[in-house]
């Protein structure tokens, strides 16, 4: 048999799906398994997608151009401008989902071998797309106790090497709830100059927001046009995970120009739900509004419970719909599995994603989860409680009095 | 500014696509510019791809399956295995395209460095996905005077070195129109076999032959179920280019379990497109088979048109909507230019692609043009006689009596 790549070798398998088996052995013993694991929220799609689906008038479903729609870039463009982050339609390349996005940047930036430097906790698939294209993702330390907080720069100097190319953030943060300041975003700004990197930021949860006032974008810093990359998706904002468009930004035309034939290689976003999308744009902003709301009273729910058990420890959560906290246990994984495996209360159990995934450095993490509060109240209240009577009946829970 | 990568370098930019500025140029001027540069069929999607878009049922647009939904790939394997190609749906990955498809083998099988063969012409965007992996895409001639067939054995030999991991064939070929045959077929295995690659095979012309026999499946030769990648995609069987729907099917477990790892890495296929593609398969064979007469009318006045041009060279087509014919012209980027700034006939004009575009060997195939029969006869017709009268008039004809 002929040998696979050393990059598929390098390829991660997420800690969630190792649990995968255990959640479908727990629901074929007729358990209800509440899903605090994945980014996939419960809102109904905006009734805009919906009405520019039914009435696409398509008969042939053709390619859409390599860059987007036209009339999608310019919704874009607008909506964002409208946020607060000047960009024309020529500086938002349409992409097949966040994810792509992503992969375009790392690529346009890494050969094999060079480096990128993420804050940890992290989004998994960062570390994916740089197996993708051979490049290393260095962790930079954030810690719960400060509310992972994005590092000084002092401490980017210190893992910054001749190799290193990108630093990537995820602002409002997945796993960690947290919202990066705009002094934060400086300081990175001029680490960026300092060293000459690309700073690729994954902004896809800007609208889960409970700061009161707008997320800061890395495209609001004055004078780094040619050194920021911004990564986009409506999967989150408007609930359209299974649409799979998202965006990426940038002022650098020849990034741009690089990302575009990155595009052409792929001829094309899908076209049906690029028509959807541009429908979705109308979305009145009061389905934020409600959106938000009701994501903050789940919030609410999470942190108040977490913070009621001795031992653990729940920070500060701003944005995003993930929290990403300490609990008092031995092993972060063991415990995820136990509780699909082991637990029931009331025949319900949680699954949850141990932290351990989102954490390159080996060992870190061992005793944090994340939960995404993607369950409406009732349903979030159901899971604290399995949570709760579970902490108490794990056999390797930690003595904390 | 940071420098880009390498990588971002290698991406190719199509001629076809330095072409668009001329076309649209000449459209602006209120010229009919007849498009057979592009493979976008003209033939509407099936009824019942658009049956099960208007009956989707969804309230919010979830992601699907990392390799699909199961409903997908069953009716995948089924279909496969009623063309005589016999799989399981565990065998099928559902891709976000067939172009997602074809990295996702490269990626599995290469490195940077490391070599794919591929015969020339060649579909552009293999290129492109060479690049992608910092993988060297190795030339292969093929011949316009043999109708471009599969070399024989010994040709691969002469071009395998100790970095070479796999060969890429397009059957039936964009861009040559030719069908290989099964005796091809085999013989390119014991070259996989001797040098111990991969065969990625792009089969999405399959249906779109006219032969009169089956098109032969490298998943139908024995003995090779591990070194074998099959590339699909509903985007011409169904014209349904838009969806970005595709496949990525292997009988090697240990390959497909590296496909799943970099399908994880982006989440999910576009979830409404999956469910219209389910529908799709509902179509009936008549719509192949409609389909099939229509597009063999096409080629046959493509054909007799070319042929009866002294000087010009037709091959035989026996599949795909393409044909790379030779055109007694000094240069066929020059002339494809050409006819869209120079020419018109009743305020008619082409776009061709030029045959360069599709060679990697430089000044290979400077004489050819890849015609997409992508039209009706009649807008066909048109376009027949406005290349004829063009290559009366073209100042760098070749003269050829």
């Amino acid at each position: 048999m002929p040998s696979l790549s050393q990059r598929a070798g390098h390829m991660p398998s997420s800690p969630i799906r190792k649990l995968a088996p255990y959640a479908d052995a727990a629901k074929a013993r007729g358990i209800d398994v509440l899903h605090l694991n994945i980014g996939q929220p419960d809102v109904p799609s905006p009734d805009a997608f919906w009405d520019a689906i039914a009435h696409h008038g398509l008969k042939t479903l053709e390619y859409s151009p390599s860059n987007g729609i036209p009339a999608l870039r310019n919704r874009a463009a607008h909506s964002y401008t409208e946020r607060g982050i000047a960009v024309t339609p020529d500086q938002v390349l349409v992409t097949s989902s966040g994810s792509e996005a992503l992969a375009f940047a790392i690529g346009c930036v890494c050969d094999e071998g060079d480096e990128v430097i993420v804050p940890e906790p992290m989004y998994a698939n960062y570390i994916g797309f740089g197996a993708y294209f051979g490049a290393k993702v260095v962790p930079i330390a954030t810690h719960i106790e400060t509310g992972f907080a994005l590092p000084p720069a002092a401490a980017f100097d210190e893992v910054v090497t001749s190799r290193t190319r990108a630093i990537i953030i995820c602002n409002p943060n997945n796993p960690t709830g947290t919202v990066y300041s705009r002094a934060q975003l400086e300081a990175l700004g001029e680490v960026a100059k300092k060293h000459d990197l690309t700073i690729i930021a994954d902004e896809v949860y800007r609208d889960f927001n409970y700061t009161g006032h707008p997320v800061p974008s890395v495209l609001q810093l004055p004078g780094l046009d040619d050194r920021v990359v911004m990564t986009d998706s409506v999967s989150k904002r408007y609930s359209l995970c299974g649409a799979r468009i998202g965006f990426l930004v940038t002022r650098n035309t020849e990034l741009m120009g690089a990302a575009l034939r990155f595009a052409q290689a792929r001829l094309s976003p899908p076209t049906l739900d690029s028509l959807g999308v541009v429908g979705a744009f109308d979305t009145p902003e009061t389905y934020f509004e409600s959106m938000r709301e009701e994501y903050m009273a789940r919030r609410d729910v999470v942190v108040s419970l977490i913070r009621s058990i001795p031992g653990a420890m729940c920070p500060e959560i701003h944005g995003a719909f993930y929290a990403t906290v300490r609990l008092p246990v031995d092993d972060g994984d063991r415990f995820c599995q136990w509780l699909l495996e082991s637990f029931t209360l009331e025949n319900r159990t949680v699954m949850l994603a141990p932290a351990s995934g989102f954490y390159v450095t080996p060992g870190a993490g061992h005793n944090e989860v994340r939960i995404a509060y993607v369950l409406n109240t009732e349903r979030l209240n159901q899971a604290m409680d399995v949570l709760e009577a579970a902490l108490e009946a794990y056999p390797g829970r930690l003595v904390t009095r």
